[in-house]
């Protein structure tokens, strides 16, 4: 990934056209030759087709002669380039072959490069063929092709009937995919009169528009002096259009919005550093200095802009080539939400589309297309028949408020509770997190995160557990009590998730004969209620990405359901298969179980749910983050019938009276269909095939396969290294636990210093990361590149190893 | 608003060209013909340029001679119809002039529905002119122009070279706008080949594409007999490529997709009501047939299915005029959110850029544009200067948390309690409602909310409160308490308002003398210890519609701000101005106030901020719902830097530990940004003032000015209305209360017939509302038509008078 394309110097603007044959090249020639006071000029055309003497950079070469221009690839036919570069007449001017649409930005970025003065103002222009979807050599739409580098835009309109819909189209295309027009550029037609309309059009979203005189006829073609006079008339058109000033207020605005454009960058620190109040943040410390700015984002890149600071100076004035942006991997997937790439056009188009049929529909007593089908594609998704309404909230702290809520409200409904005179707490895991609203807080015991809230009163039992990591080359768990047994090494991670044979063991037993006992205690000698079961799946995230063994949270559920009687006085259902349900019985048992799938679900370890590592069907069930694919909140709380009938009386203050303004916002729930579709297309097209194949050790139980997008070879080589604890991946996640002599925990400073080394980077590339405590993590999306990937493992490996 | 076009036995499609001059009408003529088999075939020309004997009508005549055809508008000139129609020479053929938008609607749904059959199924094509964008007669982009009606797409993508963009970017403007293209056809072309690479780009979108074979080239017009051979090749053309089932497969999908459309429209509320867990909902005694499945919505109104019952069925034997979408006002402004209009493509595009430039930004340590604009744009629309922080999150629940959050840890830290072994409460009104997580539950008295909530501990002091309504055509001050003294009467509403005159007032003594003997005997000899006060200014939404006094509310802040010996041992500053900040000092007094303006802040109440209305400037106020247009969630909650600064240590952990995953994400700041610009400008734009002059009694004080969209007139009729106990009406709000013998409250019926008569409206028309207890109120966006509002209070007039 090139960094986007901003220089300090360089003025980069690239030229788009509404539609092919709408004047690009000869508005480029006019703009060519009307910046020339300004300093250098120079006109790239990535891709031409077309004869050889038509070419673009040679027209301008005759009518612009002082500018500096490049063909990169040239094609002999006059079609789309995609079809004309793979005719056999093809033939290219720098390289041999068709270029990669990766090869084509690298070349066009080191072209700007080295075209970019360390002090002197100057100019380039890069002209795009045909429209703004015309197909480059690949076959990628151009807008979506030349997106990484998102360089400013010049849209030439088209002047023709039916030009002003052309001109608007293509300018929403490229608006959809976030680039930034800065000047609108058509000729001159009094009949169609398109520039009259579009000039109140584009004036209304502040970018300029300048008709410019139509070139002169071409002359005759059976006039023998045809060419010669063809060229005096183009030369007289340019030297008088130029030299009457029509270009002179694009001139103005392409230079003022280009330094409007470093004036900003240049102070959204220090003005985000004065006003925003960041989440999760100290700001004792914090400089204006530390915020990154982020420019835009594209796949796993965020565009970061590179402050001006007096080593940046010093590294631009020993060349050239200082970019003022830098890609930087969002190794946190932006808190876990991304899924399929920043800046994807198709969730864009989604998000439009939603917003463009229906805005918000209030949703009581209303349905709407996606909040339907988001819903169908939920449940059927989950594979868990217990689970069968859809709860829509915001984020996943309100949807596990919402799932506290209906477990509460079942339990105390079976048991007889008054819920207002006596307290009733929760059963989880240490270590977990179930959002930032007072409510869910008190699911989590007292910690760093909450025990300083003032309204926070943490009401639960919450068990330590065992935890999995590759120690030295062995997946091990290691035991938090002796009650639990000694440690357990295994060869695989697949022999860690074969529950079947590890409920039988020695490990299961005490497992069983410990959670059984604690709960008893507790109720028994203490009096405690309980009102429902809460966990993370698999990976406690916020908690320090802590991989509890699956075996113990299976055993917690059986425990629970197996055993109502810990609970209150009740005959309950004793379901014997191991998801809890018997025939025609997905009635709970126990307790409510939630799971919290709020970051483990939805393919971030890998699989649809993370509770099918655990072969249990809770009753509750939540999921947000990658649900939406990485575009706006969303949460869906999903409950078996059962729970849902808690809720049913007479009386309408029993419902479940939870409900935020935009619940199951149609724009929110559209993504998410379009997102989860997607990557249930991925898994059933085999799209992690290469990751699966890297992890599988041959085993008829493919039902317990493990696999993640990080390379097996690289966790098991950083598990050797002298200063990792311990070290696990799975799904798109990577967690590396480094040693702290001071014990670890939230408080550890241990992994900041890697997580900084990760940040500074090389000029031109850095990854972002989060650490919690002595743990960083990495986290990728689910469509990052394997090339991408194991760079940074590169990286990982240079740091560590 | 005529209501969507959707009838049960019409076939309705809109046949879009991605330019001009693709060959739209040779394609409907093809679809005409190969139609025919299937049923009469009707084509509708709305707007037709250009010599009358070209018009498109009159080829389809020629060619497929069984076609029904019609043309709306006939003009002369053959350019865009917004330039056409204000040609000397135009000319239309069924209305004299030039028709409004609106007119040009209603004409073609009016035509749709005398050629909808009652029973024998039939296909009408209505044909644009030029491309999406090319503009109807009054300049709106026909994508726009004919939305409200959103009949799903026939496009015919362009096989010319650059056809492969402008048909993508012709479908890509229509997918922003919420249609459904439902087929594309176009020419085969086996130069450019763009059917092939469009084939693969819709497959991918499940529409199927179909190439034609081309028409015959137009014969050498130096031919005498030119004009005989070109009708003799198109017949040809026409005869041939049906006959061959070229169309075919179109044919077959267009019925297809038809009937999932009814199936999935006939079985959206079983399926709803099987699989949504509701908000707010007592699922029992709701039926499948209570749920209103909402095909789409356009400015101020959902297109509702009309379920095919057997009255539906009877009235549509009765007339062939019966259509299966009504049109329905959002009378609840979708739950308070709606401002801008539903479907408004401008923030739909505005969302669509915010997904292409970034997708989400994961935002600790990160600025991107969106968040940064928003938080400047806020701040400084709020005309507050002790607000200088912004924090985002999700909702206002969540918002509200937040607020709860900051206001108890400065207060904690200025008086040195430790909330850990005390509690703290907050100060607030009764019938406050701040959102549905369990912490700021607590911050409500218990009610019908929440006290079922098996968590819910409320925390607080709640003050009872003097309410306005118009009674019997006086401003009325109802009090609760004797010691508050009697019953106030104004002549307007601008004098309840005129708070500099009232202050004085034997009233606003007795306010504050109860407050502050209430908080005096609250603190001393009760021993509570208040965190923060809470309030809703102006108008209780959720807690009933209650329009609290705004001298009570100011007085309260006053005494709150005046008094802070009242609250802990402290020296703490004594503000004497009216906003409670003196010269640099804006630090809090006495307790930090909230404002939770998240349903009155932002216009809702004709105001950029409620607090405006008390003159008070809180220390943290809070916003939502308006705040993105109506679009997607987001909240924010700004603060002081006195607030900030509590939560600066050198501990991490003293930080406020709150933070959703999509905290600011950049879709919903950008949506925001654009919201609340858009909202400015009609307010500095004047485009209120009709409504402003018809609640304005000239006074020179224009600060204290208020005014509503709904008529004064309408207000003073309805509080002498015999079922009606109050009424009121402030910027978009109108609540009316009507007459209950069982007291009103929440769990009052009183309102329900009401709202049961506006919903089951006329054929072609309903009002949605909704009803808190013995209030129903009505509720319209910032930019709801005075004439559309105007129908709906004679629909008011008619239940009431």
């Amino acid at each position: 990934m090139p960094p986007a394309a901003l220089w300090r110097t360089l003025r980069a603007h690239q030229v788009y056209g509404a539609n092919t044959d709408v004047g690009k090249t000869i508005v480029s020639t006019l703009l060519c030759k009307a910046l020339q006071p300004q300093g250098p000029v120079s006109f790239l055309k990535p891709v031409s087709t077309g004869p050889l003497d038509e070419a673009d950079d040679r027209h301008i070469q005759r009518y612009a002669p002082h500018t500096r221009t490049q063909c990169l690839y040239q094609f002999d036919e006059p079609v789309s380039p995609h079809i004309a570069a793979h005719q056999p007449s093809q033939r290219t001017t720098s390289v041999p072959s068709v270029p990669s649409d990766r090869q084509l930005l690298d070349a066009i970025h080191q072209t700007l490069t080295s075209w970019a003065h360390p002090h002197q103002p100057a100019h380039a222009l890069v002209e795009t063929a045909g429209g703004v979807h015309s197909p480059g050599p690949n076959g990628t739409s151009q807008a979506d092709l030349y997106r990484p580098l998102r360089l400013p835009i010049i849209l030439i309109a088209d002047a023709r009937l039916g030009g002003i819909s052309a001109s608007i189209a293509a300018y929403e295309s490229l608006q959809l995919r976030g680039y930034d027009v800065h000047s609108v550029l058509l000729f001159r037609d009094d009949y169609y009169q398109n520039h009259g309309y579009l000039h109140a059009y584009f004036a209304k979203k502040a970018i300029p528009l300048v008709a410019v005189p139509p070139p002169p006829p071409r002359p005759d073609p059976t006039d023998p002096d045809a060419a010669r006079r063809d060229v005096e008339a183009m030369r007289r058109y340019y030297e008088h259009t130029v030299r009457e000033g029509r270009l002179g207020s694009v001139v103005e605005a392409l230079e003022r919005k280009h330094v409007e454009r470093w004036e900003r960058l240049e102070a959204m620190a220090e003005k985000a550093h004065a006003m925003i109040w960041y989440p999760f943040t100290q700001h004792r410390g914090v400089a204006a200095q530390d915020i990154n700015v982020i420019d835009s984002a594209c796949g796993d890149y965020f565009q970061s802009y590179q402050r001006d600071t007096l080593e940046v100076r010093e590294a631009a004035s020993a060349s050239a080539s200082a970019s003022a942006l830098r890609a930087t991997f969002d190794g946190s997937a932006s808190w876990w939400t991304q899924g399929l790439g920043h800046g994807n056009p198709d969730l864009a188009l989604s998000a439009a589309y939603a917003a463009g049929r229906y805005g918000h529909v209030m949703f009581p007593g209303n349905i709407h297309e996606p909040a339907l089908a988001l819903a169908e594609t939920l449940l059927q998704s989950q594979g868990n028949p217990r689970l069968q309404r859809v709860f829509y909230t915001d984020n996943g702290s309100t949807g596990m408020e919402v799932a506290v809520k209906m477990g509460l409200r079942a339990a105390c409904a079976r048991y007889g509770w008054d819920a207002s005179t006596e307290p009733i707490r929760i059963l989880g895991l240490k270590g977990s997190y179930h959002g930032d609203t007072i409510g869910v807080m008190d699911c989590s015991e007292p910690s760093t995160y909450n025990k300083k809230v003032e309204w926070y009163r943490g009401r639960g039992h919450w068990f330590d557990f065992p935890q999995v990591s590759m120690k030295e080359g062995k997946w091990t768990i290691s035991m938090p009590e002796t009650a639990l047994g000694a440690e357990l090494q295994y060869g695989s991670l697949s022999e860690v998730f074969d529950l079947e044979a590890r409920l039988h063991s020695e490990a299961g037993r005490r497992y069983r004969a410990y959670i059984h006992q604690t709960i008893q205690r507790l109720v028994q000698q203490e009096g405690v209620k309980f009102g429902a079961l809460i966990m993370e799946p698999i990976i406690l995230g916020a908690g320090g990405m802590l991989f509890c063994d699956p075996l113990f949270q299976r055993c917690l559920a059986d425990v629970v359901r197996q055993h109502p009687e810990l609970f209150g006085e009740q005959i309950a259902p004793q379901p014997s298969s191991p998801t809890g349900e018997t025939e025609g019985n997905r009635d709970w048992s126990g307790l409510p179980i939630i799971f919290d799938e709020v970051f483990t679900g939805l393919y971030r370890l890998g699989r649809r749910s993370a509770a099918s590592f655990l072969q249990v069907h809770p009753d509750i069930s939540v999921h947000a983050k990658l649900l939406t694919g990485g575009l706006v909140p969303l949460c869906t709380t999903l409950a078996s019938e059962e729970i849902f009938r808690a809720f049913l009386s007479a009386e309408k203050s029993d419902a479940l009276l939870h409900g935020h303004s935009y619940t199951a916002h149609a724009v929110g729930c559209q993504v998410a269909v379009d997102s989860l579709q997607t990557m249930m297309r991925m898994d059933h097209e085999g799209s992690w095939q290469e990751y699966q194949n890297d992890w599988t050790i041959p085993t008829p139980t493919t039902e317990t396969s493990v696999w993640s997008v990080w390379s097996h070879g690289l966790v098991r080589d950083l598990s050797h290294a002298a200063s990792v604890e311990g070290v696990f991946a799975l799904g798109t996640v990577l967690s590396i636990a480094l040693k702290d002599q001071q014990g670890g925990g939230y408080t550890s400073t241990a992994a900041q210093g890697l997580q900084q080394r990760l940040a500074a980077g090389s000029e031109q590339f850095a990854v972002h990361s989060r650490v919690l405590g002595n743990v960083l993590y990495l986290m990728s999306s689910l469509t990052s590149q394997p090339g991408s990937l194991r760079g940074i493992e590169e990286v990982l490996r240079g740091e560590l190893l």
